[in-house]
């Protein structure tokens, strides 16, 4: 069994636990690909017996078995464009507070890699959202595409139509487009629902609107959503999971499942709505007394 | 081709839609059937050639084509309990204000009765949540089940498991189980999300709950999700579409998809989104200067 | 200088804090007036050196020179409703979770007393609303007013108005009407604002409201707001601060600024934003990472 | 009596109330004070009896007994900055749909002249915030001041404080301080309440905050609120009223109450509450049935 390591050396105390990764392979032979980039903040690595230095993060995750991503949700976001296509099981260590997503602690590293190699887990498949443009450009995003206006604009108009049935024209700060993956970030903030991963349906949730009657809108996400700006390009912002699109002319965006997903390694013992629990503090409440 | 009627006398202006329909029928030679109850409040239908007056309003229902409900959604929730088994197409005429369900309105009686027995319609199928408690008693719900406190009683506590998983222990004046068709009804008055009608969700949407993190949680609808009352039984209240189930012990039932809809008929040009921007008045803000 | 003492004996673990209160004044030679009933729960207080025994928990405020309440923010209520005419000065010690007015922590009992025998603290005065109701009816509170439905009822419908100019007729589960100290309690479960404490204005909270566009409306509690029920008096509840009022005809409350108020002992170092930082638990946001 | 009068020329249809305005003044002999811009838009008033053209519309505003101001909310926002520190009446025309304070619609203007010749009016003075930052540059808002990430930027983090005691470090996308004008404004978007104009507090609003439980929170404006941004300069965006003012350094202001005040021309008849439930539509529900 081969890994291949991801992680922002940026971010996060992300050292320690990239050793105890490497420490642990090596005592067990299991072969570790790293991209140069992360290579270069840690030269040890080099003289790492179980490393493998390949150029880029594609090929070291194209070429593993198992993908180990260190850091938060926000590393699982970029992991999962790269294992997208080829699915790749993706075990998500957290460095920082506990992520959705990157689900261990630190401090079980050695337990949870050595469950991994007993093959002792299951997957938790999430599947991405597609977005298609005029030209053929086309993103997905593990939790959610994002229309915003610009800076000092006033809000902008969004219309927005589903399976070619017109639903409304949005005058607001923006809208989300969330997966239910998705729907415990950004989305939650602008007051959308909590959406259990793989219910197959998309959430589209107004920022701030002006109308106070429109609501978050939950769709089945097997049939397009279509956003369209009514503001020039240059009022509009279009991001998929953060990542932003230069929008140069008319925003005009086609929105449905994606036939991608990606393949959370799932531990025994481990379940969503404990997750959700933790990260929300719905256990920990102070007003109650 | 038969129909029949079902109307709350004691309800809005339903007298003169009624009048409107029987005299329709009687010049189209179509016959409608009536209950006695019903009949009772218009003496003049016993003479009325098209009329059958039958004992019951279930048979009535059983024994036609189509049903012709006038009144508002909350004679369409009535009449989905009496069709649901058979199915027969409903048509909803609103006597009030336009009506998520209901939405004929009654200056458009005649074109429509035209249309329906030309055939000319779609039908919109809604599918029910079925509650089953121990003991072996079932209730279906085309908007919505409700957990709430009694009175003057202060917040109680719902145990909430979904699939056999643990998910909270709300600590609120009530709970929600909302189907994609209550959405827009008491479940948007407690912050919940618009879901379109089939999709295969339900959502559990806490009112005014203690812990101000926990949020309405979209659900898919074909796993059980199983609500507990931690209080005594005279503290909780379970309703289903406004309809009382006698708590008697401790309460604890399990919901899902039901196999029972009832199927809407819906004319030509009709759309949810229409209806949607309509009811909740989404393209007349005053407020937009 | 003396001291009374109140609290719920049937709630929270007051027992230990009461001791170590009773403990301390034993050896500082203060006095401590207790009510017959609470005495009765604790034997051993008929034969403490510093206890007197008074027949009324009225009659120990109006005897002392400062208040010991031992329990919760429900403790604290009922406490205001017996401190708000003679403006006793009250210690809140808190013996579950930390409360918003009763926020000295058992472990802190001797330090706290040692300051209020020393009068090194100053007074957190919370002003009451009063609603007075036609006959001469009159309740005072500091949390808030509450007009709800009874029970299996559907939505009542509130008529307000403010200065005697109609505000609104509100379809809704019900309405509060809240001091800024009820602003935390159930308003903010409602969806109200928070409103730092002596605020001149009262918020009015309409709860689970159908109109989407009622939201919360803050007014200036110098002018009185009126909450009329067009219901029949069976369909509705009043409640001040969590005790009923028989609704016996049409309800009618005229609810304004209050005369009196509570003065909560506030050591040094306590202040509002870092309770309401503790309780809300701001700064432990576990969605981050 | 004079009059200035004040309009976008670039928005809605003002010209037809201009003439109308215009007409009504010559014949009543009323002069009328008009910017040199204003009247580049409209070639025929140079030849108007009763028009006097000034270099400045800060020059009409100080040289007239009544402003007349056309357009909608905005305008009355871009009228107040001209007036604020003479306080000349201001009558409200507007040309859209109906403002919260421009509600003179256009078909009742030569009424509502008539009432103002008279003084048949009061007055709805509404008072403004201030801001005050470092090296002495001040803002006045009647509406808001809003502090906001920049673009691309993910959410910022503002750091608040009132009278000197910490309030919260907010991470969100931005925040609002509001007057109780402003309140049913962008206010209302991102969740904050209603407040009647005058109560003297000011809203502060964090915009889809990341900690879910940090809420609107009202704070009396006589003590100073103070705002500090923890993102370096170019992630931050101030504006008062709309308006942008350039952020150099680190972003410090201090809001409290403004000496300043608008004050609005009242005719009989009108007043806030009406003007409410006709801007939200509270009497218009249509998804009651």
């Amino acid at each position: 069994m081969t890994f291949s390591l991801i992680a922002n050396p940026d971010k996060y105390s992300v050292e320690e636990p990239i050793r105890q990764v490497l420490e642990w392979c090596r005592a067990e032979g299991v072969s570790v690909f790293v991209s140069e980039t992360l290579a270069g903040h840690y030269p040890e690595m080099s003289d790492h017996k179980s490393v493998n230095i390949l150029e880029e993060e594609q090929k070291c995750v194209d070429s593993c078995d198992v993908v180990i991503a260190i850091g938060g949700d926000g590393t699982i976001l970029h992991t999962a464009q790269l294992v997208r296509k080829k699915q790749t099981p993706v075990l998500g260590i957290n460095t920082g507070k506990l992520g959705f997503m990157a689900n261990i602690q630190p401090e079980n590293i050695e337990y949870c890699l050595r469950q991994v190699i007993d093959e002792n887990y299951s997957l938790d498949s999430r599947t991405f959202l597609k977005a298609e443009l005029p030209g053929g450009k086309r993103y997905d995003a593990l939790n959610e595409f994002l229309f915003t206006k610009k800076d000092t604009s006033s809000m902008i108009t969004l219309h927005a139509d589903y399976d070619g049935v017109f639903i409304n024209n949005y005058w607001a700060d923006g809208l989300i487009v969330s997966t239910p993956t998705g729907s415990t970030a950004y989305n939650l903030s602008a007051g959308g629902p909590i959406i259990m991963p793989n219910t197959p349906v998309m959430v589209l949730t107004p920022i701030n609107p002006h109308t106070l009657t429109t609501r978050p809108l939950v769709l089945p996400s097997g049939k397009p959503l279509r956003i369209r700006s009514l503001n020039s390009s240059e009022h509009t912002l279009f991001t998929y999971d953060g990542m932003s699109h230069q929008v140069e002319s008319d925003l005009n965006v086609t929105i449905s499942q994606s036939e991608y997903s990606i393949h959370l390694i799932q531990l025994p013992g481990q379940n969503y709505f404990e997750t959700l629990r933790n990260k929300l503090m719905w256990g920990l409440d102070r007003r109650k007394s």
